[in-house]
């Protein structure tokens, strides 16, 4: 199959555009109509055959969902609302067409339950790995963006959902590849946080946010390198998923839960937006510090948290 | 190296961003202040080892230049000015750091040259060949797009620049991995037509435009499908680079240059614009048709254009 036939095909699986696409899929670029008095939110976020995925226990539709999911999370972390998406695929000529299709509609169903339009993309082949790399764009609010600095000593730190399951599902899927268990579907299907994100912006209620890609202990390190500060978190506090550790909240990576800092003074904030996100489970694991250190206590003990997980090596 | 100080490396080769970039490299996303009356323009293309580059005789600044090029070609093709890149890389192990630096000061130099600043991106590891895959936004007035649509049956056809230079140097590249002819240079460092672009669209001379990605005979194919014509191509009159043949021109692919459509009545915008581009050459290569075929015409003898060349396949 030709590129154009690919492309057209993808195309029918997914959803006709909303009226601000003025040119979607097919042109040389396409062309949107930005939101009116909003800055515009730009990520990117790839998923790698062999790296980020195995296809031996995740399904094309998962890795549709997880290569749009990462991105949104990025979205969310920025306390934006999203738009649209380009899919840029590269794909090796052994990859059978069916696959390319449940990608498409696993990617589509996110899409459409998170109001992105995918807009357009590209496809290129490739001698290796599959690789699925998205850009999505979102708006937000000047006064409602959040980003990773901005956070001072004495902020509370705060964590949404549970830890760890996303390395738990990685396990147990690598010795039972059909494992259907909670945690792995955290890993196979993570759910970005967009309703909390947004609402966290428009409440004015974090100082700094950041979603966790990388692992707790990164995240934390990443708020607190950018903001000048340092933290200290209550290991008995952490929202563990059931049977995962605090290894694997710390270091494992992938969970897509918002870390953000809260002033002691604007909790009220945090309380109202608690209030319109009860499903969602809100911690206090911690808080930020003055000394530029990085601990973690237990028992009364306090410890160098761990590094998070490398992506990129050596 | 992480993934962290591989990105602190390559922001600290990048000049600083424009006062439009709120938000710039080291956060979950970029945020940007959208151009005031305009329309976004969103496009994204890649570049695969093994596929469109071979390190044996492409420089990793020539890759870096060319994967932002063929991205401001389709903004050029929009009639759009380009704002902010996004700049996946997808990097095995092995790929040395020095080559990383090259590719993005390659990169970095046609980004100043075009006004263009790189906002963000993501690096992942992987098993395979080296992909770039950038995304690229400008902004277009709405009364000023062009798309491959909205041709009619007797406009003129017309290319910018010279064709088959980018088959020809190919060609000779990989007999002679040296080689610094003009048309290997027009292999390794296409010249997106920005300008040309941004006055066409501006002067509304054309009715349709696309980029000379793949090929000739593939463009005056989509233009003619998306605005419902057939095209007759005078191949007496195409601008062929020296050394390169009408098959080059026809097939080869990545020219980069535009192809458009003009009504016989508006000759004299596209005549205005000539005179502000002087030094790129302009020429009529044929006409749109409304009987639906595509036809090449040579000494009095019409047959039908062969397809472009077939980026993805089987």
């Amino acid at each position: 199959m030709g590129e154009h036939a690919l492309i057209q095909r993808i195309r029918a699986r997914l959803p006709p555009p909303p009226s601000f696409v003025i040119v979607g899929i097919g042109d040389d670029a396409a062309v949107i109509e930005p939101e009116r008095n909003a800055l515009e939110v730009v990520t990117t976020d790839s998923q790698v055959e062999g790296v980020h995925f195995d296809f031996t226990f995740v399904s094309p539709a998962d890795v549709g969902h997880k290569a749009l999911a990462v991105n949104l999370s990025d979205i969310a972390a920025m306390g934006a609302t999203p738009r649209v998406a380009l899919l840029s695929l590269i794909l090796p000529p052994t990859l059978p067409v069916d696959h390319v299709d449940a990608l498409i509609d696993g990617m589509a169903a996110l899409a459409v339950r998170s109001k992105v339009a995918v807009v357009g993309g590209n496809i290129a082949r490739s001698p290796g790995p599959v690789v699925v790399d998205l850009t999505v764009t979102g708006s937000v609010h000047r006064r409602r963006i959040l980003t990773r600095t901005g956070a001072r000593a004495g902020d509370d730190l705060y964590v949404t959902g549970a830890l760890g399951g996303a390395a738990l599902g990685l396990r147990t899927l690598r010795s039972n590849h059909a494992d259907s268990s909670a945690a792995a579907q955290r890993y196979r299907r993570p759910e970005p946080r967009l309703r909390f994100g947004v609402l966290l912006g428009r409440n004015r209620a974090a100082r700094a946010c950041i979603d966790l890609s990388d692992g707790l202990a990164d995240g934390i390190r990443q708020i607190g390198e950018a903001s000048g500060t340092g933290a200290i978190i209550d290991e008995a506090a952490l929202p563990i998923e059931p049977g995962a550790t605090p290894e694997d909240a710390f270091r494992g990576g992938e969970d897509y839960e918002l870390l953000f800092a809260v002033s002691p003074k604007l909790r009220r904030r945090l309380d109202a937006v608690k209030r319109l996100t009860k499903d969602l489970a809100v911690t206090r694991i911690g808080r930020l510090t003055a000394e530029p250190a990085f601990l973690s206590e237990r028992g009364g003990k306090a410890e160098i948290l761990p590094e998070g997980f490398v992506h990129f090596g050596p």
